[in-house]
């Protein structure tokens, strides 16, 4: 399945050095057409890795042959020198594959502020190329992982094609992309410019609501390549569906598997005056620190709800502010509501409902418990 | 030393039954004059506890008689019933001593979204009154520890006055106060509004240059009194200069103390284009759990740093940042410098410096690691 599933594309996921041991850390993902319309999205964060900057460049001209992935360093903070890494990465899998080196993007991740070992990685694009596959959608998800414990994949059917994705991303998962890596193909033919509209639209709604650790990355990139080769143009709200499907599955995914999380938490700020006040009052719960760790500790603190809501200039007023966790609403106008103890914090799965009594608009933030476990992988690996 | 140095205060510590066992929970600290001005600085949290809203009130008249301090409670989220005990408070205090209930402070902390237990709270009072002595300033300062570990106080002695203070607070710090309760005390004869202007001035580089967990608080109060009976009205400059040392000594203390804490980080940002980019990258580098795993880890992960810098809206080119850790600079140029194995994080105290290279102005923010111990404690303990 994963980026392979749709017809007209094919990839491969090797084993080039960059990382220890023999794990795989280099993906190569290459559309064969007829169509290579696509989109791509990037972190909105002002210190960019080298393969955004260059990503950037190659999606403004709408096509995309292929994509060359690498786990083993970011390649950020690295200087001209990193740049000119990452341009000969596209050169080298363009000399193999016969296209232009300005349509092949590229995406890292891995330690900030370290030049990648280009020898590795250029014998590891060649070594991917010779292995390219209708079946490499699998290898190629699991070169992309880092920290991630599964590889991430997903693919949904639509009415004569498919949409299939993979991602990465297990820490620095925050807004404007949450961190990530992903590449999400469809056979289906479709311009440019919808796609990147679709993309926009459905990264909006998933990934960007997605904070597990308020850190946001320098190397965030969401892709979405088109073939094709089904050759049916999908009617726009299902397609746009189906795309959202995919990026939801995939962050729903990356959530799950966040660094040292027991918990998935849902954030679901409701009776906004407008999504966007929503969106904040999430991300601020999102954010509190302790907040996370009571819910590690199974403890229903909504004190700690609120006065991380206080901290926003979303509209509400304090004293008709309600707080349900999991279904009870145990802060009710700003003051205690039910009985806490009602509360079964125990499953994985926690919803908290934020009643802001000001409006009509919602919006729901994902975001994980903070853990021991999550220091002590973020205290030893470097990232 | 603490509250009762300056001339003219007394105070008391008891223990009153909010916090189990045999601890001191309430403090009582009385101005006898001559003078009674008095200034406060509150949370900037739009959630606000009840004797936040109350003492707001008495500090709008200029004029505090004295001041009663809880811990086992925070008396936030509790409705209008917990105003009401909050004025309860304040009345049974002025029935005790003489004095109106409108110029009698309240401060409380502990658990959000409790009613106190005003029987017990009220007997305290009563207790307390009857204790007041010029050497109640250590038990007070006992009286309104949570998880502190020790108890802060501070005094700077002027020409011909002295001030005193004490604080709480270990966790929930972050700006617009860090969050905490500190009652400032002095003999020297100074007016409301310029007491005000002074606590303000010496707040905002002190206290709320101080975030530990970038979780804002729903009670933080500062607190300056003035007794004058020193018969000494101070050097304006001078008296500025010395509360702010009692400010930023207390908060230094707040900071070693930090929930969970092995090392207290100061964030240096210089060469940036205004005071407030400075701070603003100081903040954003302070709250990035990775960062603060990082330093936890003693790795000098300057990645970290820039990834946080990014963030932030601060006049900034990322190729001109550089970036060293305790004196060494191994960000140079947005890229690496010099060899990151020469950084020794072993000691406590870890200094970071973030030249933006767009200006002359700098802040300093003061912050913590992120440690498993934080989490275990904010997993158990409730807020």
């Amino acid at each position: 399945m994963s980026v392979t599933a749709p017809l007209g594309f094919r990839a491969a996921g090797v084993a080039a050095g960059l990382k220890s041991g023999d794990q795989r850390d280099l993906a190569l993902v290459v559309n064969d057409g007829p169509s290579h319309a696509a989109a791509g999205v990037f972190t909105a964060n002002r210190v960019q890795a080298a393969p955004v900057l260059w990503s950037r460049q190659v999606l403004a001209g709408g096509r995309v042959t292929a994509v060359v992935l690498n786990s083993g360093g970011a390649n950020a903070c690295t200087g001209p020198e990193g740049f000119q890494d990452t341009h000969a990465t596209a050169e080298k899998a363009a000399a193999l594959l016969g296209e232009s080196a300005g349509e092949i993007a590229v995406c890292s991740t891995g330690l900030i502020g370290e030049r990648l070992p280009m020898d590795a990685l250029l014998a590891g694009v060649e070594s991917a190329a010779g292995q390219l596959s209708r079946d490499g959608g699998l290898p190629a998800a699991d070169a992309i992982r880092t920290t991630d414990t599964v590889s991430k994949i997903s693919f949904r059917r639509g009415d004569g094609y498919m949409v299939g994705g993979m991602a990465k991303g297990a820490g620095m998962l925050a807004p404007g992309l949450a961190t990530m890596l992903c590449v999400i193909t469809t056979d289906a033919d479709v311009p440019a410019d919808r796609l990147d509209a679709v993309l926009r639209a459905a990264t909006a709604v998933t990934f960007d609501r997605l904070d597990t650790d308020g850190c946001m990355s320098t190397n965030d990139t969401v892709l979405l390549l088109a073939s094709g080769a089904a050759g049916v143009t999908p009617a726009e709200a299902e397609f746009a569906e189906k795309v959202t499907e995919v990026c939801a599955d995939l962050a729903r995914q990356l959530l799950v598997d966040a660094e040292g999380a027991t918990k998935a938490v849902a954030i679901e700020v409701i009776g906004a005056a407008t999504v966007a006040d929503a969106v904040t009052v999430g991300r601020a719960v999102a954010r509190s620190n302790l907040f996370k760790c009571a819910v590690h500790g199974e403890d229903p603190n909504w004190g700690r709800v609120l006065s991380a809501v206080g901290t926003t200039d979303a509209a509400f007023e304090p004293e008709r502010v309600n707080v349900a966790i999991n279904g009870i609403w145990i802060c009710r106008g700003g003051a205690a509501g039910d009985d806490r103890s009602k509360v079964d914090l125990r499953p994985r799965d926690v919803t908290v409902t934020i009643d802001l009594s000001a409006g009509s608009e919602s919006a729901t933030i994902h975001t994980t418990d903070l853990t021991a476990a999550y220091v002590h992988e973020n205290s030893a690996y470097s990232t």
